[in-house]
Protein backbone atom coordinates (compact mmCIF):
# COMPACT_ATOMS: atom_id res chain seq x y z
CA UNK A 1 0.00 0.00 0.00
CA UNK A 2 1.42 3.35 -1.04
CA UNK A 3 1.78 6.04 1.90
CA UNK A 4 -0.99 8.40 -0.03
CA UNK A 5 -3.27 5.37 -0.05
CA UNK A 6 -2.56 4.71 3.97
CA UNK A 7 -3.03 8.54 4.54
CA UNK A 8 -6.21 8.22 2.54
CA UNK A 9 -7.82 5.54 4.50
CA UNK A 10 -6.78 6.97 7.94
CA UNK A 11 -8.39 10.28 6.73
CA UNK A 12 -11.92 10.43 8.76
CA UNK A 13 -15.04 9.71 6.54
CA UNK A 14 -16.74 13.48 7.92
CA UNK A 15 -13.62 15.50 6.38
CA UNK A 16 -15.72 14.67 2.62
CA UNK A 17 -18.20 16.90 3.75
CA UNK A 18 -18.79 20.34 1.85
CA UNK A 19 -18.71 22.99 4.00
CA UNK A 20 -22.42 23.56 3.82
CA UNK A 21 -23.10 20.10 4.50
CA UNK A 22 -20.85 19.94 7.32
CA UNK A 23 -22.20 22.91 9.07
CA UNK A 24 -25.80 21.81 8.10
CA UNK A 25 -25.22 18.26 10.16
CA UNK A 26 -23.18 19.66 12.97
CA UNK A 27 -26.67 22.25 13.56
CA UNK A 28 -28.52 18.44 13.00
CA UNK A 29 -26.53 17.31 15.91
CA UNK A 30 -26.84 20.62 17.75
CA UNK A 31 -30.27 20.91 17.52
CA UNK A 32 -31.26 16.95 18.35
CA UNK A 33 -29.23 17.32 21.39
CA UNK A 34 -31.14 20.87 22.76
CA UNK A 35 -34.10 19.57 21.35
CA UNK A 36 -34.00 17.14 24.10
CA UNK A 37 -31.38 18.55 27.24
CA UNK A 38 -31.33 22.21 28.80
CA UNK A 39 -29.01 24.07 27.00
CA UNK A 40 -27.23 24.02 30.31
CA UNK A 41 -26.81 20.52 30.09
CA UNK A 42 -25.09 20.36 26.47
CA UNK A 43 -21.37 21.13 25.86
CA UNK A 44 -19.84 21.23 23.07
CA UNK A 45 -18.00 17.97 23.18
CA UNK A 46 -21.73 16.51 23.42
CA UNK A 47 -21.95 18.29 20.10
CA UNK A 48 -18.80 16.78 18.39
CA UNK A 49 -19.04 13.20 19.93
CA UNK A 50 -23.03 13.25 18.58
CA UNK A 51 -21.62 14.46 14.86
CA UNK A 52 -18.87 12.46 15.23
CA UNK A 53 -16.03 14.96 14.79
CA UNK A 54 -13.09 16.94 16.81
CA UNK A 55 -14.15 19.52 18.97
CA UNK A 56 -11.43 22.04 17.34
CA UNK A 57 -13.76 21.55 14.20
CA UNK A 58 -17.17 22.50 15.89
CA UNK A 59 -15.09 25.60 16.58
CA UNK A 60 -13.48 26.05 13.51
CA UNK A 61 -17.36 26.20 11.99
CA UNK A 62 -19.06 28.12 15.03
CA UNK A 63 -15.85 29.79 17.22
CA UNK A 64 -18.76 31.98 19.07
CA UNK A 65 -18.79 28.50 21.13
CA UNK A 66 -21.66 27.48 22.74
CA UNK A 67 -24.00 30.52 22.47
CA UNK A 68 -23.20 30.80 18.54
CA UNK A 69 -24.33 26.84 17.75
CA UNK A 70 -27.69 27.23 19.80
CA UNK A 71 -28.75 30.27 18.17
CA UNK A 72 -27.70 28.69 14.97
CA UNK A 73 -30.17 25.73 15.79
CA UNK A 74 -32.57 28.09 17.18
CA UNK A 75 -32.17 30.10 13.13
CA UNK A 76 -32.95 26.15 11.74
CA UNK A 77 -35.59 25.65 14.28
CA UNK A 78 -37.56 28.72 13.69
CA UNK A 79 -37.26 27.63 9.66
CA UNK A 80 -38.81 24.54 10.21
CA UNK A 81 -41.40 25.56 12.69
CA UNK A 82 -42.57 28.19 10.26
CA UNK A 83 -42.98 25.86 7.57
CA UNK A 84 -45.56 23.95 9.58
CA UNK A 85 -47.73 27.13 8.68
CA UNK A 86 -47.69 26.51 5.56
CA UNK A 87 -51.11 25.59 4.00
CA UNK A 88 -52.94 25.77 0.69
CA UNK A 89 -55.88 27.98 1.25
CA UNK A 90 -58.59 25.64 0.08
CA UNK A 91 -61.04 24.34 2.15
CA UNK A 92 -62.98 25.23 5.98
CA UNK A 93 -60.94 26.99 8.01
CA UNK A 94 -60.64 24.91 10.71
CA UNK A 95 -59.54 21.81 8.48
CA UNK A 96 -56.62 23.86 7.29
CA UNK A 97 -55.70 25.30 10.71
CA UNK A 98 -56.29 21.45 12.20
CA UNK A 99 -53.45 20.47 9.44
CA UNK A 100 -50.82 23.53 10.62
CA UNK A 101 -51.52 22.83 14.25
CA UNK A 102 -51.27 18.71 14.34
CA UNK A 103 -47.32 19.87 12.55
CA UNK A 104 -46.89 22.59 14.85
CA UNK A 105 -47.52 20.30 17.29
CA UNK A 106 -45.91 17.58 16.29
CA UNK A 107 -42.45 19.63 16.47
CA UNK A 108 -43.28 20.71 19.91
CA UNK A 109 -43.48 16.62 20.57
CA UNK A 110 -39.94 16.19 19.16
CA UNK A 111 -38.23 18.92 20.52
CA UNK A 112 -39.61 18.85 23.93
CA UNK A 113 -36.62 20.20 26.35
CA UNK A 114 -35.56 22.61 24.28
CA UNK A 115 -39.37 23.72 23.42
CA UNK A 116 -39.91 24.42 27.30
CA UNK A 117 -36.30 25.88 27.79
CA UNK A 118 -36.56 28.37 25.33
CA UNK A 119 -39.69 29.69 25.87
CA UNK A 120 -39.65 29.35 30.02
CA UNK A 121 -36.65 31.80 29.75
CA UNK A 122 -34.17 32.38 32.44
CA UNK A 123 -31.54 29.91 30.74
CA UNK A 124 -28.34 30.38 30.13
CA UNK A 125 -27.96 31.02 26.06
CA UNK A 126 -31.32 33.63 26.07
CA UNK A 127 -30.35 36.75 24.97
CA UNK A 128 -32.43 39.44 22.81
CA UNK A 129 -31.51 37.44 19.83
CA UNK A 130 -32.99 34.59 21.03
CA UNK A 131 -36.25 36.55 21.83
CA UNK A 132 -36.54 38.22 17.91
CA UNK A 133 -36.28 34.75 16.43
CA UNK A 134 -38.64 33.28 18.78
CA UNK A 135 -40.96 36.76 18.13
CA UNK A 136 -40.14 36.65 14.32
CA UNK A 137 -42.16 33.28 14.21
CA UNK A 138 -45.12 34.29 16.56
CA UNK A 139 -45.39 36.74 13.90
CA UNK A 140 -45.09 34.77 10.39
CA UNK A 141 -47.59 32.40 11.94
CA UNK A 142 -49.88 35.43 12.72
CA UNK A 143 -49.40 36.68 9.07
CA UNK A 144 -50.28 33.21 7.83
CA UNK A 145 -53.92 32.69 10.03
CA UNK A 146 -54.94 36.58 8.60
CA UNK A 147 -54.06 35.54 5.42
CA UNK A 148 -56.28 32.71 5.75
CA UNK A 149 -59.14 34.43 7.28
CA UNK A 150 -58.41 35.94 4.53
CA UNK A 151 -57.76 39.74 5.90
CA UNK A 152 -55.25 41.93 4.65
CA UNK A 153 -55.89 44.96 7.48
CA UNK A 154 -56.53 43.43 10.24
CA UNK A 155 -58.37 46.01 13.25
CA UNK A 156 -56.52 46.26 16.32
CA UNK A 157 -59.46 43.69 17.90
CA UNK A 158 -58.91 41.14 15.38
CA UNK A 159 -54.95 41.63 15.50
CA UNK A 160 -54.82 41.26 19.12
CA UNK A 161 -57.59 38.04 18.80
CA UNK A 162 -55.43 36.14 16.66
CA UNK A 163 -51.80 37.11 18.32
CA UNK A 164 -53.66 36.23 21.61
CA UNK A 165 -55.23 33.16 20.14
CA UNK A 166 -51.25 32.15 19.43
CA UNK A 167 -49.99 32.67 22.28
CA UNK A 168 -52.39 30.61 24.40
CA UNK A 169 -51.33 27.62 21.55
CA UNK A 170 -47.89 27.98 22.75
CA UNK A 171 -48.78 28.21 26.32
CA UNK A 172 -51.04 25.05 26.19
CA UNK A 173 -48.00 23.63 24.40
CA UNK A 174 -46.10 24.25 27.43
CA UNK A 175 -48.57 23.49 30.18
CA UNK A 176 -48.84 20.01 27.86
CA UNK A 177 -45.42 19.40 28.46
CA UNK A 178 -45.44 19.71 31.68
CA UNK A 179 -48.35 17.63 32.15
CA UNK A 180 -46.47 14.35 31.13
CA UNK A 181 -47.69 15.10 27.12
CA UNK A 182 -51.68 14.48 28.66
CA UNK A 183 -53.60 14.49 26.97
CA UNK A 184 -53.10 13.13 23.60
CA UNK A 185 -51.72 15.66 20.94
CA UNK A 186 -55.03 15.07 18.94
CA UNK A 187 -57.08 15.81 21.83
CA UNK A 188 -55.25 18.80 22.78
CA UNK A 189 -55.16 20.03 19.15
CA UNK A 190 -59.08 19.76 18.84
CA UNK A 191 -59.13 21.95 22.03
CA UNK A 192 -57.32 24.43 20.36
CA UNK A 193 -59.23 24.67 17.79
CA UNK A 194 -62.78 24.75 19.73
CA UNK A 195 -60.99 27.77 21.65
CA UNK A 196 -60.28 29.30 18.34
CA UNK A 197 -63.76 29.18 17.67
CA UNK A 198 -65.01 30.30 20.66
CA UNK A 199 -62.57 33.14 21.00
CA UNK A 200 -63.45 34.23 17.31
CA UNK A 201 -67.06 33.60 18.36
CA UNK A 202 -66.49 36.11 20.98
CA UNK A 203 -64.53 38.87 19.79
CA UNK A 204 -66.89 39.26 16.99
CA UNK A 205 -69.67 39.73 18.81
CA UNK A 206 -67.54 43.55 20.05
CA UNK A 207 -66.15 43.71 16.98
CA UNK A 208 -67.57 44.24 13.66
CA UNK A 209 -64.96 42.70 11.19
CA UNK A 210 -64.45 39.92 13.20
CA UNK A 211 -67.99 39.25 12.62
CA UNK A 212 -67.56 39.38 8.83
CA UNK A 213 -64.64 37.29 9.19
CA UNK A 214 -66.62 34.42 11.33
CA UNK A 215 -69.71 34.64 9.15
CA UNK A 216 -67.54 34.04 5.94
CA UNK A 217 -65.56 31.32 7.77
CA UNK A 218 -68.52 29.61 9.10
CA UNK A 219 -70.42 29.33 5.67
CA UNK A 220 -67.62 26.98 4.20
CA UNK A 221 -67.85 24.84 7.46
CA UNK A 222 -70.03 21.38 7.48
CA UNK A 223 -71.89 19.58 10.10
CA UNK A 224 -69.33 16.50 10.07
CA UNK A 225 -66.11 19.59 10.89
CA UNK A 226 -64.93 21.25 13.72
CA UNK A 227 -67.63 23.80 13.46
CA UNK A 228 -70.98 21.42 13.63
CA UNK A 229 -69.27 19.06 16.02
CA UNK A 230 -68.31 22.31 18.62
CA UNK A 231 -72.21 23.97 17.82
CA UNK A 232 -73.53 20.61 18.74
CA UNK A 233 -71.74 19.76 21.86
CA UNK A 234 -71.88 23.72 22.95
CA UNK A 235 -75.91 23.82 22.52
CA UNK A 236 -76.72 21.75 25.79
CA UNK A 237 -74.08 23.03 27.99
CA UNK A 238 -75.79 26.60 27.89
CA UNK A 239 -79.28 25.36 27.33
CA UNK A 240 -80.37 26.57 30.96
CA UNK A 241 -79.01 29.78 30.51
CA UNK A 242 -82.25 31.47 28.65
CA UNK A 243 -82.44 33.94 31.65
CA UNK A 244 -79.58 35.81 30.23
CA UNK A 245 -81.05 36.43 26.98
CA UNK B 1 -24.14 76.28 67.57
CA UNK B 2 -22.14 73.76 69.11
CA UNK B 3 -20.02 70.90 67.29
CA UNK B 4 -23.09 68.27 67.97
CA UNK B 5 -25.69 70.35 66.86
CA UNK B 6 -23.68 71.14 63.39
CA UNK B 7 -22.97 67.17 62.86
CA UNK B 8 -26.91 66.31 63.96
CA UNK B 9 -27.66 69.04 61.04
CA UNK B 10 -25.07 67.55 58.42
CA UNK B 11 -26.84 64.39 58.78
CA UNK B 12 -28.93 63.42 55.80
CA UNK B 13 -32.67 62.96 56.24
CA UNK B 14 -32.46 59.66 55.94
CA UNK B 15 -30.23 57.91 58.77
CA UNK B 16 -33.47 58.00 60.84
CA UNK B 17 -35.26 55.76 58.66
CA UNK B 18 -34.78 52.36 60.68
CA UNK B 19 -33.47 49.30 58.82
CA UNK B 20 -36.59 48.03 57.55
CA UNK B 21 -37.88 51.23 56.38
CA UNK B 22 -34.90 51.93 54.61
CA UNK B 23 -35.00 48.42 53.02
CA UNK B 24 -38.59 49.37 51.95
CA UNK B 25 -37.42 52.93 50.82
CA UNK B 26 -35.07 51.72 48.24
CA UNK B 27 -37.27 49.12 46.87
CA UNK B 28 -39.89 51.30 46.05
CA UNK B 29 -37.58 53.67 44.43
CA UNK B 30 -35.71 50.74 42.47
CA UNK B 31 -39.34 49.04 41.18
CA UNK B 32 -40.68 52.39 40.29
CA UNK B 33 -37.53 52.83 37.98
CA UNK B 34 -37.56 49.29 36.99
CA UNK B 35 -41.17 49.58 36.12
CA UNK B 36 -40.79 52.54 33.81
CA UNK B 37 -37.52 51.58 31.98
CA UNK B 38 -35.19 48.12 30.81
CA UNK B 39 -33.25 46.71 33.40
CA UNK B 40 -30.02 47.61 31.29
CA UNK B 41 -31.37 51.39 31.41
CA UNK B 42 -31.35 51.61 35.05
CA UNK B 43 -28.15 52.03 37.27
CA UNK B 44 -27.66 51.70 40.86
CA UNK B 45 -26.45 55.45 40.81
CA UNK B 46 -30.15 56.36 39.46
CA UNK B 47 -31.79 54.34 42.58
CA UNK B 48 -29.40 55.87 44.66
CA UNK B 49 -30.42 59.28 43.60
CA UNK B 50 -34.04 58.31 43.64
CA UNK B 51 -34.10 57.41 46.59
CA UNK B 52 -31.98 60.33 47.66
CA UNK B 53 -29.16 58.09 49.28
CA UNK B 54 -25.54 57.56 48.61
CA UNK B 55 -24.00 54.77 46.20
CA UNK B 56 -22.64 52.83 48.88
CA UNK B 57 -25.67 53.19 51.10
CA UNK B 58 -27.32 50.85 48.03
CA UNK B 59 -24.29 48.64 48.31
CA UNK B 60 -25.12 48.29 51.97
CA UNK B 61 -28.44 46.89 51.72
CA UNK B 62 -28.08 45.23 48.49
CA UNK B 63 -24.55 43.54 48.16
CA UNK B 64 -25.39 41.44 45.14
CA UNK B 65 -25.70 45.15 43.37
CA UNK B 66 -28.34 45.34 40.76
CA UNK B 67 -29.12 41.88 40.36
CA UNK B 68 -30.20 41.42 43.69
CA UNK B 69 -32.18 44.63 44.04
CA UNK B 70 -33.95 43.74 40.53
CA UNK B 71 -35.14 40.21 42.20
CA UNK B 72 -36.10 42.17 45.52
CA UNK B 73 -38.16 44.53 43.62
CA UNK B 74 -40.07 41.70 41.70
CA UNK B 75 -40.21 40.20 44.66
CA UNK B 76 -42.16 43.35 46.08
CA UNK B 77 -43.80 43.30 42.59
CA UNK B 78 -44.97 39.80 43.05
CA UNK B 79 -46.49 40.28 46.08
CA UNK B 80 -48.88 43.21 44.82
CA UNK B 81 -50.16 41.27 42.04
CA UNK B 82 -50.82 38.14 43.74
CA UNK B 83 -53.10 41.09 46.20
CA UNK B 84 -55.06 41.54 43.09
CA UNK B 85 -56.12 38.43 42.54
CA UNK B 86 -57.78 38.42 46.57
CA UNK B 87 -61.64 38.49 45.82
CA UNK B 88 -64.16 37.76 48.43
CA UNK B 89 -66.20 34.50 46.77
CA UNK B 90 -69.69 36.74 46.92
CA UNK B 91 -72.24 37.54 43.76
CA UNK B 92 -71.43 36.60 40.13
CA UNK B 93 -68.54 34.86 38.88
CA UNK B 94 -68.15 36.97 36.02
CA UNK B 95 -68.40 40.02 38.43
CA UNK B 96 -65.46 38.87 40.52
CA UNK B 97 -63.25 38.64 37.96
CA UNK B 98 -64.02 41.30 36.49
CA UNK B 99 -62.97 43.72 39.34
CA UNK B 100 -59.71 41.13 39.84
CA UNK B 101 -58.67 42.02 35.88
CA UNK B 102 -59.47 46.14 37.08
CA UNK B 103 -56.71 45.48 39.41
CA UNK B 104 -54.50 43.14 37.41
CA UNK B 105 -54.36 45.71 34.28
CA UNK B 106 -54.19 49.01 36.61
CA UNK B 107 -50.76 46.91 38.13
CA UNK B 108 -49.59 46.33 34.28
CA UNK B 109 -50.94 50.31 33.41
CA UNK B 110 -48.69 51.46 35.97
CA UNK B 111 -45.78 49.23 35.52
CA UNK B 112 -45.66 49.18 31.78
CA UNK B 113 -41.61 49.07 30.87
CA UNK B 114 -40.30 46.40 33.58
CA UNK B 115 -44.12 44.42 33.13
CA UNK B 116 -43.06 43.85 29.11
CA UNK B 117 -38.84 43.23 30.24
CA UNK B 118 -39.91 40.68 32.33
CA UNK B 119 -41.97 38.80 30.37
CA UNK B 120 -40.39 39.20 26.64
CA UNK B 121 -37.23 37.13 28.08
CA UNK B 122 -33.90 38.45 26.81
CA UNK B 123 -33.39 40.64 29.58
CA UNK B 124 -30.28 40.93 31.08
CA UNK B 125 -31.38 40.75 34.41
CA UNK B 126 -33.29 37.82 33.63
CA UNK B 127 -32.51 34.10 35.91
CA UNK B 128 -34.34 31.16 37.15
CA UNK B 129 -34.95 32.60 40.26
CA UNK B 130 -36.46 35.27 38.13
CA UNK B 131 -38.52 32.88 36.11
CA UNK B 132 -39.71 31.43 39.35
CA UNK B 133 -41.37 34.43 40.76
CA UNK B 134 -43.23 34.75 37.43
CA UNK B 135 -44.51 31.28 37.50
CA UNK B 136 -45.35 31.54 41.28
CA UNK B 137 -47.77 34.35 40.20
CA UNK B 138 -49.28 32.18 37.49
CA UNK B 139 -49.49 29.55 39.78
CA UNK B 140 -51.54 31.53 42.36
CA UNK B 141 -54.05 33.17 40.10
CA UNK B 142 -54.65 30.23 38.70
CA UNK B 143 -55.09 28.43 42.22
CA UNK B 144 -57.50 31.43 43.31
CA UNK B 145 -59.48 31.13 39.87
CA UNK B 146 -60.13 27.84 40.33
CA UNK B 147 -61.48 28.38 44.36
CA UNK B 148 -63.74 30.86 42.83
CA UNK B 149 -64.97 28.50 40.25
CA UNK B 150 -65.51 26.88 43.25
CA UNK B 151 -63.05 23.53 42.11
CA UNK B 152 -61.09 21.81 44.61
CA UNK B 153 -59.80 19.15 42.43
CA UNK B 154 -59.53 20.31 38.75
CA UNK B 155 -58.95 17.60 35.99
CA UNK B 156 -56.75 17.62 33.27
CA UNK B 157 -59.11 19.82 30.86
CA UNK B 158 -60.01 22.51 33.28
CA UNK B 159 -56.77 22.87 35.11
CA UNK B 160 -55.18 23.51 31.47
CA UNK B 161 -58.27 25.69 30.56
CA UNK B 162 -57.62 28.24 32.98
CA UNK B 163 -53.80 28.18 32.60
CA UNK B 164 -54.20 28.97 29.65
CA UNK B 165 -56.76 31.59 30.10
CA UNK B 166 -53.99 33.54 32.74
CA UNK B 167 -51.24 33.20 29.77
CA UNK B 168 -54.16 34.62 27.00
CA UNK B 169 -54.27 37.48 29.67
CA UNK B 170 -50.57 38.20 29.97
CA UNK B 171 -50.10 37.91 26.31
CA UNK B 172 -53.24 40.35 25.49
CA UNK B 173 -51.23 42.54 28.26
CA UNK B 174 -48.40 42.31 26.27
CA UNK B 175 -49.86 43.61 23.42
CA UNK B 176 -51.88 46.23 24.46
CA UNK B 177 -48.56 48.08 25.85
CA UNK B 178 -46.74 47.34 22.58
CA UNK B 179 -50.16 48.59 20.69
CA UNK B 180 -49.25 52.14 23.14
CA UNK B 181 -52.42 51.02 25.66
CA UNK B 182 -55.10 50.88 22.95
CA UNK B 183 -58.02 50.02 22.87
CA UNK B 184 -58.50 51.57 26.52
CA UNK B 185 -58.32 49.32 29.56
CA UNK B 186 -61.89 47.97 29.91
CA UNK B 187 -62.29 47.43 26.25
CA UNK B 188 -59.40 44.97 26.93
CA UNK B 189 -61.08 43.67 30.13
CA UNK B 190 -64.62 43.03 28.60
CA UNK B 191 -62.81 41.41 26.05
CA UNK B 192 -61.08 39.09 28.31
CA UNK B 193 -63.92 38.66 30.36
CA UNK B 194 -66.03 37.61 27.44
CA UNK B 195 -62.57 35.23 26.22
CA UNK B 196 -62.89 33.65 29.63
CA UNK B 197 -66.65 32.82 29.14
CA UNK B 198 -66.15 31.52 25.67
CA UNK B 199 -62.98 29.42 26.60
CA UNK B 200 -64.75 28.06 29.34
CA UNK B 201 -68.23 26.93 27.29
CA UNK B 202 -65.66 25.76 24.16
CA UNK B 203 -63.94 23.49 27.20
CA UNK B 204 -67.27 22.49 28.91
CA UNK B 205 -68.12 21.02 25.33
CA UNK B 206 -66.11 18.43 25.97
CA UNK B 207 -65.39 18.32 29.59
CA UNK B 208 -68.20 17.12 31.88
CA UNK B 209 -66.20 18.88 35.05
CA UNK B 210 -66.20 21.97 33.21
CA UNK B 211 -69.59 21.72 31.96
CA UNK B 212 -70.79 21.74 35.66
CA UNK B 213 -68.96 24.29 36.50
CA UNK B 214 -70.28 26.74 33.68
CA UNK B 215 -73.54 25.58 34.64
CA UNK B 216 -73.43 26.34 37.87
CA UNK B 217 -71.73 29.43 37.15
CA UNK B 218 -74.16 30.58 34.35
CA UNK B 219 -76.67 30.00 37.01
CA UNK B 220 -75.46 33.05 39.32
CA UNK B 221 -75.61 35.20 36.13
CA UNK B 222 -78.03 37.86 35.09
CA UNK B 223 -78.91 39.46 32.24
CA UNK B 224 -77.37 42.58 32.63
CA UNK B 225 -74.23 41.22 33.29
CA UNK B 226 -71.09 39.83 31.33
CA UNK B 227 -72.57 36.61 30.69
CA UNK B 228 -75.69 38.13 29.36
CA UNK B 229 -74.10 40.96 27.17
CA UNK B 230 -72.63 37.95 25.64
CA UNK B 231 -75.02 35.88 24.85
CA UNK B 232 -76.85 38.75 23.62
CA UNK B 233 -73.92 39.60 21.20
CA UNK B 234 -72.94 36.83 19.75
CA UNK B 235 -76.21 34.75 19.15
CA UNK B 236 -77.18 37.35 16.17
CA UNK B 237 -73.64 36.43 14.98
CA UNK B 238 -73.86 32.76 14.71
CA UNK B 239 -77.47 33.03 13.48
CA UNK B 240 -76.41 32.44 10.14
CA UNK B 241 -74.72 29.13 11.06
CA UNK B 242 -77.88 26.77 11.27
CA UNK B 243 -76.29 24.26 8.31
CA UNK B 244 -73.75 23.14 11.40
CA UNK B 245 -76.74 21.75 13.56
Amino acid sequence: MSPAATSRAATPAYRRLSVEQRRSQLLDSALTLFAHRAPEDVSLDDVAEAAGVSRPLVYRYFPGGKQQLYEAALRTAADALEQCFDEPPHGPLTARLSRALTRYLAFVDEHDTGFSALLQGGSVVSTSRTSAIVDEVRAVAAARILAHLPVTDPGPRLGLMVRTWISAVEAASLIWLDEEKRPPLDELRDWLLDHFLAMTTATAASDPQTAEVLRAALEMETADGVAGSLARRVLPVVSDAAHLL
